[in-house]
């Protein structure tokens, strides 16, 4: 079942390694089907080096069941499966150890939006949620990541698609689209945005920029109003 | 048309991709031809792996039209025209995301002349342009991107050849050449003089140079008393 | 001797190149035969390029004298057969000089668990030994080095297959693990999250992250309650 | 003439580009044969990609002259020169333009010795030379770079071979060593170790060493208790 979106999910997979944003068995992407309400993610602790489309696996989205595959989803599946059921506009996720997003999520500070690259692909400030509480990690841990995410993008009035993207705090980042190499490519240009705002705070902590250039830079690629690329 | 500048475009862009200023669709490069007064330049949105020469797209200069190509040019054609028209001496530009270049732009700093690498390429300190104004930015904001460049080369009394580029505040670097492989040249050298510079101001926030010791490595480089290389 | 260890020590030494955290002949891998008494380490000084797994050294544990093979063992033999007779549950052990670990080992400064990457392998902050005085570097200088890291582990009450490597102050990392291959990657795992240490602190010098959310990310890949991987 | 010399110089050269301490036609390699009274040195401002040993210059030590070779020596060839007649114990130079060497170039700083690594190479500080003076930037420029590393050599009271190499001021590392590929490979190793000082520094800027460890590691690789490598 569902042997195209595996095909793209193990696609999307192998592309994390490519872009230098994960090492060995670090990091998953997944994609889901709306229609048949089965998400298909990266099996647990395999190796990129080997990893082809029959070793993903499907999960259903309302149950969180194993529906076929032949390996243990990511520990992360539940945190995949929050997010896709909070925001329906969703058709990938990915989770990276990228450093300097990480950088951010233990500092406990947003990816603040400092320039053009940023405001290209995120319209304003990556926000970092708050740390998870000890009975969240104890009960039902990587659900409750899901929920912190949830909570910090409906506090602060974001459209997902808009901001597609997050950091954990003490953890990292996840980030989404709509559809797995959306989410792949979100996940590389958070790495970028975030090493170029670190090492502009260690040269100018007051950096900022004017809300004006933001709009312009994310509209100018997104909506009705783009004019970027091909206009497909 | 102009199918040798076509060529030469094609792989100036390609260019930027090896030498790891820019990823994705990111970045552009063009070439002028001032005999038939057209410029040739990168399509917008397009991916490099694919790129081939008849994929440039041909600019009327006066007119800013395309006169040839199927796609659409980059979006930053406007800013390339600005520059094309303001500075006759110019060949080539070249628009990069590199990381530290923009690390500069949007901490709102010049790229200081500390040393002679830098020294050999750029006459100067590399200047970072004031930011836009909201109605700069909300009408005609590519063709105001150029303006300000060109203001800031002016107020400065830059001889544009000499400083081959510049940071735009909270943007990023413009260069350029007497052709577009000049153009990309400087762009690399930009991106590593402002990661040699911004680690050097960590280590020495007074750090500077004397100005002979410019003079000197830039004119045994360029100019009638040059001695650099095979003097042909 | 103990032909099919030589070709994991030797095949565990190449990845320490190929992983960026070693060049020239820098670095070495043991792995211990517990049954034979019989360490395999790296020839001293030999090159990466041309090493194969009979150019591997067999050293007595007991005796620490050269068994088998052509080449001097490894500077560093006395520390990695002091560390074998401390501590029976290791079976490989790596000496690298990647460059944020040792950056730590140069500032004196523990790298402290400021997030899950450091928490997937390193329960709790990897420590920096003190310095080792005159005497104890001038009198058997590696086998006091090994000795140093033993008092450290030692006196802060540490499981070392729990916190598998330590900085020697001034020197550089150390890591173990249950085999050859283990302590490599151990190795790469410290390099990446003391670069992210060392940046997150530049950034927010109080960094830090709460103890339960060590432990559940230490106990979900680690004991009898892990649920990572494939539960093999 | 010169046969041999020229392939060790060419691939000398070679080397500086895989080791990535320098792009385009940055830096230079040269070699001398001190029967012959002759040094061998890249030419100036020819590319890496399609260099060859009947490329490279032979220069006469005591004349300064060309001798040999169809293109114009390094622009640096005077600074070569002055160190050869200064140090007979050189046998190889080279020139790069690394970022980390140059970094504490341009801040106007020593490398201070903080670590093993250094000192299995570089016996105590990295010296930064002072600024020239305008008279001796204006007249024989790169005669008097080689003069002002001479002075600060002899002023510190240093063996070259014990510390091979120096940071010009503002300019960036001159290394040397018995012939051609040594000098590369300290070249390296001044990249490595400034990378690791510079960092230290920022994370702490009291970090310091024992002299006592220094003897330790410079001794157990240089000299006649010297017992790194396999005693060749």
């Amino acid at each position: 079942m569902l042997e195209e979106l595996k095909r793209e999910v193990c696609e999307a997979n192998l592309e994390l390694v490519r872009r230098g944003v994960v090492i060995y068995t670090w990091g998953n992407v997944s994609g889901i089907d709306r229609k048949s309400g089965c998400m298909v993610i990266k099996p647990s602790g395999v190796s990129y080096d080997s990893m082809s489309p029959e070793d993903m696996v499907v999960v259903s989205l309302e149950a969180g069941a194993r529906v076929e595959g032949k390996w243990n989803p990511s520990s992360d599946t539940k945190t995949h499966l929050e997010l896709y059921r909070a925001f329906p506009e969703l058709g990938g996720i990915t989770h990276t150890h990228s450093t300097h997003a990480i950088v951010f999520a233990q500092a406990g500070r947003d990816i603040p939006a400092l320039g053009t690259t940023h405001a290209d692909y995120f319209y304003g400030d990556i926000p970092c949620t708050r740390a998870l509480t000890q009975q969240e990690v104890e009960s039902d841990y990587e659900a409750n990541t899901g929920c912190v995410i949830i909570e910090t993008v409906r506090e602060r009035g974001i459209d997902p698609l808009a901001v597609p993207g997050i950091v954990v705090r003490n953890h990292g980042p996840f980030t989404w689209g709509r559809d797995a190499a959306a989410s792949v490519y979100h996940a590389v240009v958070m790495e970028q945005v975030a090493e170029m705002a670190l090492k502009t705070l260690l040269l100018n902590p007051q950096a900022s920029i004017q809300q004006y250039v933001l709009d312009k830079h994310y509209f100018r690629k997104h909506g009705p109003g783009a004019y970027y690329g091909q206009g497909n």
